[in-house]
């Protein structure tokens, strides 16, 4: 079926995060191409916002928007909801799973992100999801709002404070946020909701392994950040690397914090995808990439976001964010469109992390530029509702930040299961 | 600890839908009363609008109001999310599952509300789940989204028949509002959105075993109901009993629609909970109570909203309607503030159901008004946008009915999987 077009050079993007969105876009109006996007979900989804999900602050369509709308106008791009078997890099053949035929290509674009990294411990996820997708999204605030439901329920003193314990693994953006939110949604949303327990009793800790948090930050707005955490309330481990996490909670140098609520920020690893010839990868999974984004020995074939090894001209491995993201996307669509492999260099566009109201912050590129307080925390906010894809959630995100902001509410506090029947 | 306040009557309420919701309401202010309200969800759910969950034009969060947000400011009204395992009329105690202690009360009011039945056919609801929760809605949007995804899909031109082909057993208005809205998305909504299948060719069934769709409506009304169904695609079958549903599809008269989408909305049953003494019941589950809306020989125990078997002055049975259920819940606050249990008169607000945009059918009281199209479309919109619980549900879902009015737009057409692990 998908073959069965008339014989335009095809594009196959696989992947439909800030990368593969951008450079389906930027080819949708390219009449002599034809672009498949696959991806397994069915919805494009705005990840820095994950954690305002997590913590009831938005809902799970605030941030996410279905795929095949953004090209319902857009004939040559056909949008397949399926997943990636393997990729035959000499064939020029994409396999899907539970199809019998694969899809040929003349380009490949492979932008399929990337997930949790445990570091080999694969039993800790159950009992601390990570932070990646709208389902773990759900499932961390699902986890939140029962913790303080048990603890309401509980008559014994010692399992009340083991649910009202919160442990964050990771001081990256992801962690310092999402403790952030969780000090903020126990002191200032949920305090009034309660009648037997005290919300704002809730303990939440926050483990970085490194020296401070946000390492690519500059110092001082890492310290600035670990400060406005305090203030929140926000317990902060700096130098401090978790040993274990059971369903017992969290050890450390000979220590246990009691909880249920854990959630990891720590690490991450690309997406994999079975291909032949075999990708060179760095330890994190990235795939090493030419300048160009280019599979060494396939000119026709792309890695671009967080999947892609790339170094900038100061040989620093460009992060994984979402601008660089975009910035990849358009430049291999731009290769495609004038069939020549430019150079990709990456523009840092800054850094920005959001506490608490009125609390963030912020450095512009070269980092001639710090903030920090309320106006790293507006900035932030404008910029983020910008960039949020689609206009209607665009009001929706910005309605409901106006709600939450003067009235301390926040209105996504349901608790939902994940089995429907008789439910 | 909920037996350790202050010496106070107590009045236990369970279930916080439309009755026991607006119980405790009216009682939160009454200082001389202690109100506990029990429910096993966190969330009142407003679900006359659940069908538009169902067919991604609303968010879950858009229709349900987490209950303790409700009742922050009355700090006489303790909210505790727990299943009642068993009540005690006698020794007037309330056991909680896995509870070691239970709740005792000197009034009782019991609003546990409907759910589906399958007429002992439970082996159906696997295939043709119901829809009375949120859950059973993101599962019911889930199951539509996929069916056609699952089109796009495929290539031979049985199956891909097979899955648009769209079933919905039951024509109240459940039925009828649901079979409208699938086929509206599929000719509106989602008609761009797929580039291999044309989803204005799915096929809506709906089936009614009565003779006539709505059938507490006016015949003129359920004859409107039904044309306005065919206008929009809409097979509608009356006199038509289903035999069976099994993975295959719906089998009636020998015949069968193969489907996977099969929606359940023939039938409700009260909810049941253990009482001692037990309680007389009809063939629905509903208990008989006494004209005051008390379970005989009980004097502060009251059973209310569609829970309830109360008959009117006319004889006729009070329909589980959300204005019915409001209104008996507000009758027995009412008793228990005066100490003083006075008849229920039930307040026939007339009915309403929506087919379509522009469509609906609306009778007042007494059947001397009816109104169809857009008149009673508006009207339809306008009431249920002034009952929806929160400021802040009302203004969303009103910005996304304008949205969808003017664009053909649904904003929730998100696929999200039940399990959050590795996805």
């Amino acid at each position: 079926m998908l073959n069965a077009q008339i014989r335009k050079k095809k594009v196959v993007i696989v992947g439909a995060g800030f990368a593969g969105l951008n450079a389906a876009k930027k080819l949708s109006n390219e009449d002599n191409l034809s672009v498949i996007l696959i991806d397994h979900k069915n919805h494009h989804l705005f990840q820095p916002l994950l954690y305002q999900v997590a913590t009831a602050g938005l809902d799970p369509s605030d941030i996410a928007v279905p795929i095949r709308g953004e090209f319902a106008e857009n004939s040559n791009v056909v949008v397949h909801l399926a997943k990636v078997e393997f990729i035959d890099l000499e064939k020029q053949k994409v396999t899907l799973l539970n199809s019998a035929d694969p899809v040929d290509y003349d380009y490949l674009i492979l932008a399929c992100g990337a997930q949790h990294s445990y570091f080999g411990n694969h039993s800790w996820e159950q009992w601390a999801p990570g932070l990646k997708t709208l389902e773990q999204a759900t499932e961390i605030r699902h986890r939140i709002l029962s913790a303080f439901e048990k603890a309401e329920n509980e008559t014994d003193p010692e399992m009340q404070k083991r649910y009202l314990n919160f442990v964050v693994v990771g001081g990256g953006p992801t962690g310092v946020e999402l403790a952030g939110a969780i000090a903020e949604i126990s002191r200032k949303v949920l305090v009034n909701d309660f009648k037997v327990i005290n919300p704002a009793l809730a303990q939440v800790y926050l483990f970085e392994a490194g020296p401070r948090l946000l390492a690519d930050f500059e110092p001082s707005l890492s310290a600035k950040a670990k400060k406005d955490l305090e203030i929140l309330g926000v317990t902060v481990l700096v130098n401090q690397k978790v040993e274990n996490i059971t369903q017992h909670g969290v050890f450390y140098s000979d220590q246990l914090i009691s909880s249920e609520s854990i959630f990891w920020a720590a690490g991450v690893q690309a997406r994999q995808i079975p291909t032949t010839p075999s990708l060179q990868q760095d330890k994190a999974g990235k795939v090493y990439v030419e300048p160009n984004l280019t599979i060494k020995g396939f000119s026709n074939a792309f890695v671009v976001g967080d999947m892609a090894h790339v170094e900038t001209t100061e040989s620093k491995i460009v992060p994984g964010v979402a601008p660089a993201a975009i910035q990849m996307g358009l430049h291999v669509a731009k290769s495609i469109v004038k069939n020549k492999n430019e150079i990709f260099h990456y523009y840092d566009k800054g850094l920005m992390a959001t506490i608490g109201k009125n609390k963030a912050v912020m450095q512009s590129p070269g980092k001639f530029f710090k903030f920090d307080g309320r106006i790293a925390w507006w900035a932030w906010l404008l910029i983020h509702v910008l960039y949020l894809v689609g206009f209607r959630n665009r009001l929706s995100v910005l309605s409901q930040w106006v709600w939450s902001y003067l009235f301390s509410k926040h209105g996504s506090r349901l608790i939902t299961n994940s089995t429907w029947e008789n439910n």
